[in-house]
């Protein structure tokens, strides 16, 4: 049986509150709290056989320390299809973010994570030359993939080829461009594409954008770093698109 | 002698342009491309030894295999007084990023990079439960920490008291608060406070504020990260303050 396994609090939490099937729920042996009782009992609801190990057996099944002492056994990552992401675009405001060439897993758990709490209807990565959801990006999205779909494409420029035909406005994201993100009139369905930290977006890619955008600095090392440019950018956009919503209560 | 080690093309780079006083140049020993020779050239121009060394040497010098090719030791790093900040404060507005307890390097020095992109005038850190400027920060802030000065403070509500009474408005940052930042008239002197990912900003610093403000999410997990909420609230901030600037030229 194919499956995957996510860590640590939050994304084990996310993993069972969302869609994939879950297997088996490893606990650490003295885990007794109620944030520990709650996600079990979260687990056998979902059906999952819960499994206590010692921190030791969870460190070396995680191939990592960062477990928090709560390990998930998942089928994998269920990717969405493109076409998927298009429903609904002829009558609601959609906003997407392209990846071009991510490949810390960090930073692309960071950006999906952003893109989710920025209403996002999807995030889509090459298959090639860039990082897939692994359970590293997983638990860096906090649990935001199990919440905003993930595509992910074999061409990134076929895929902007097909949003564009969709009533797509493609921005790509670039320190030297002229034009200014806070200049830009968001609206109708738009996708922000968002380049790797050392090498921007490829020229083909870039090519294919309808429009080239960038965020005004004030001063610096000359560039921000690849999430919290799109994090900017992200929440530019939403703020045009689906204008003023309301805070949460305290 | 007191010293520290940089590592990584771009914190090298930085640390040659920057203040600290410079040792010895590691260089990788096979490495001869534009960009080490422009380093090399620089090391030399700052008075530094420059000493070839294997890629193994520099890995084991530096702790991290990340150093492409480049270490340097320099002087400890240099803490601003909290006093040299207000300089200028009663005829600019000034910009200021408190950190309430990041802990995690990466996330320090992203803060950072973003500040110095942002036009910050300064950073503040608490000495206590929270990271200091370590080599790993300094990677992470891509250099920025030799252009934003950076300030260690036993007491933070202390020293937000010294800003409030030297006519600063500070904010804090936080998920559950009313007032959306995008209803926030940035004006005068303004210090933003940003708490841990995983506490936020600690009562007793959050008393001591004038505002507390949040970001409006559009969906998503319940919360960006520091880094990236610290991003979108310091844009939003130097908009207010400093208003337009140009983008650079292509």
């Amino acid at each position: 049986m194919k499956e995957e396994l996510v860590f640590g609090v939050n994304p084990v939490r996310e993993a069972l509150r969302g869609t994939r099937e879950v297997h088996e729920l490893y606990v650490q042996s003295n885990a007794s709290d109620h944030r520990a009782d709650g996600i079990i009992e979260l687990a056998r609801q979902r059906g999952a056989r819960v499994i206590r190990r010692e921190r030791e057996d969870l460190t070396r099944l995680c191939g990592s320390s960062h477990h928090q002492g709560m390990a998930l056994k998942v089928a994998p990552f269920a990717y969405t299809e493109l076409d998927d992401l298009l429903v609904g675009s002829s009558d609601k405001n959609i906003l997407l973010l392209l990846l071009d060439g991510i490949q810390d897993p960090h930073n692309l758990g960071a950006l999906i994570r952003t893109a989710a709490c920025a209403g996002a209807g999807g995030v889509v990565i090459p298959k090639d030359r860039a990082c897939g959801i692994t359970a590293t990006a997983e638990k860096s999205s906090a649990g935001a993939v199990e919440t905003v779909p993930v595509v992910r494409v074999v061409n990134l420029t076929k895929a902007i080829d097909v949003l564009k035909r969709n009533g797509f406005w493609v921005y790509g994201l670039e320190g030297g461009a002229r034009q200014s993100l806070y200049d830009v009139r968001f609206s109708g369905n738009v996708a922000i594409v968002v380049g790797s930290e050392g090498d921007g977006i490829r020229q083909l890619v870039a090519r294919q954008c309808d429009q080239m955008m960038s965020i005004p600095l004030y001063g610096g090392v000359g560039s921000l770093n690849a999430s919290v440019a799109g994090g900017i950018a992200l929440f530019e956009a939403a703020r045009g698109l689906y204008g003023r919503v309301s805070v949460p209560e305290p």
